[in-house]
């Protein structure tokens, strides 16, 4: 199982909207075939490692990092596959994450003589896909809060001066994350500051070695410039308004945007309508790059699931720029409690992952 | 040396002013006698040690932290010591930090016919008396700044509730950091705002075995009250005042505090002016334990060595106080370097160990 999560990981910049898995088949103690899920449309982990085992796969073991299908998509159900093959059993990291269909592929496999076993390695097979399960299960995509900052907690100046905050190292770790990601997230404000480009870039991998991002702009009155750096680059840039100026609208799908209205409640999106439609739109894994007040209205809505701060060896002060703006915290009660997962040194900086409880 | 510094650090919270300092005999490959300086007036290191090997210290390797003093204080100089025991080599850790002296103890040695040889294990001999080191050059203490944040950077909610920010251990951990100091230094504001205690506790060990730092409480205006809990405990406070206010000021007295005028400049006490006043008392290491004005005023004076930051797992939101109040920086070329030494777990918070550049 530890081999088939080690080939899951192959296609952690390519599988959306799909789950990365791995597939590993063993026979008499020997690995016969192998195999992980590449492309959405192209073979399933267990159709490419049932190939490379051709015959000796009758009477094998196959371990799978994610529960076979059973359904009809894009490919046939390789709970089919696994027993026109002839394997004698199969063991699973875990369960298909839908509650729906949870099962039925062992189910299936179960009723055609085929002994099963699911939950090995379990938590490093869901960690594979935390967005893929958490769309599965309540229908929006996992979130992913990126930010940069001074050992004083501070990501700008004032004056909003914030170029390089961080190290080379540090920014090669958030292209690696945004590769991961679905989407990219950001407000109008971070655009009009910054003009990012918001893609992912990772050195040694050409371009279609990583599925661009979809690139997210939370922009309620439409001030995005058609201008916009973002829009001229590879990849798709969506941007989510409140507002119905068809001129602008019509002026940002000229230079390459798609533009999307919500619905505005006090006078901003809401950030559950912005995830949900994300999560119809098959998002699975979000990266939110946002300056404190949309990084602060994610979190305050309870739809940040995970913290990625990069920490620069250095003091700003106290009149910088914060993290996140949480307007009516005002006792120590209310504060927002984190698990810290991981800290480490990255470059002359250090990364801290913290899961939101 | 290992087992030297180790017997060394045994004096980490009674030393006062004198260094730490340990000492280790070894004749025949055995140790035959080892000490450590446990209190200021006491026996030196190598005394003990000396006193311990007897006869067998004769044409024996004495390995010492610190190189042996050669002038009389409240004891006698070390060096004769060795000289009169009939050692054969003498290994130092380091050389005496005063610059005026430095090599004197190894050259009375050298000339007594003993083979010398010191820099053996320097950057551990010298970690165990930062503060004495930079005493003795330059004529101020060493300053680690503690401070405890969330980990968005704020001390504190912005009507400064802060109280219990980070858990027991991270406490624990400051007691011990407290223990090691020679004085905590404190504004009134954080005074007047929280009315600390500044004693090390240290749990299993009794108020003997820790020597209380002195607690310097900066007062320009003299506003701290003869009521304040600081004033009421074991160990002593100095109150460092510019107000002339002779009534405040025989109150405090009456109270137990000692109290000193400074200079006041640009209507504050002068940091410099502070810590060479702690110096010349023999203050070896301050720790700072101040808000954002004090700690941003010590910090840009350029007097803060060390930071050590107690992260708890939680966000407090961007309105919540800062760690450095740093007026003036501007730009991002002025922001303060910093060398992030060490980030270890303390219970569920995170230590930041990080020098000054």
């Amino acid at each position: 199982m530890s081999r088939a999560l080690q080939l899951a990981r192959r296609g952690l910049y390519t599988t959306d909207p799909n789950p990365r898995v791995g597939c590993v088949v063993v026979r008499d103690g020997r690995i016969v075939g192998e195999g992980w899920h590449e492309r959405a449309g192209g073979p399933h982990a267990e159709v490419h490692a049932l190939r490379a085992a051709g015959e000796r796969a009758r009477g094998a073991t196959a371990y799978v990092t994610l529960e076979p299908c059973s359904h009809h998509g894009r490919t046939p159900p390789c709970s089919e596959a696994l027993i026109e093959a002839g394997v004698g059993r199969v063991v699973a990291g875990m369960e298909d994450p839908n509650p729906r269909v949870a099962g039925q592929g062992l189910a299936r496999l179960e009723a055609s003589g085929i002994a099963t076993e699911a939950g090995v390695l379990a938590a490093e097979s869901a960690a594979l896909n935390p967005g893929f399960i958490q769309r599965m299960r309540s229908g929006r995509p996992f979130v992913r809060c990126k930010l940069a900052m001074s050992l004083d907690g501070r990501t700008a100046l004032a004056s909003g001066e914030s170029q390089w905050i961080t190290g080379p190292a540090a920014r090669a770790d958030v292209h690696r994350l945004r590769a991961r990601s679905s989407a990219i997230l950001t407000g109008s404000g971070t655009l009009l500051g910054d003009d990012p480009s918001l893609t992912a870039r990772i050195e040694g991998l050409d371009g279609s070695a990583v599925l661009q991002p979809l690139r997210v702009v939370l922009d309620t009155r439409l001030v995005t410039p058609p201008s916009a750096k973002l829009l001229a680059l590879p990849g798709h840039t969506l941007v989510l308004t409140g507002s119905d100026d068809s001129g602008r609208r019509r002026a940002l799908e000229a230079a390459g945007a798609e533009v999307a209205v919500l619905p505005v409640r006090d006078d901003r999106l809401d950030p559950v309508d912005v995830l949900t439609l994300l999560g119809q739109r098959e998002i699975n894994e979000v990266m939110l790059e946002a300056g404190p007040t949309l990084a602060g209205a994610v979190l305050r809505a309870g739809l940040v699931d995970e913290l990625v701060i990069y920490l620069a060896p250095h003091l700003l002060g106290d009149q910088a720029r914060g993290l996140f703006h949480l307007p009516g915290l005002d006792t120590m009660a209310d504060r927002v409690a984190l698990t810290i997962e991981d800290i480490r040194a990255v470059g002359p900086d250090w990364r801290i992952r913290a899961r939101v409880k």
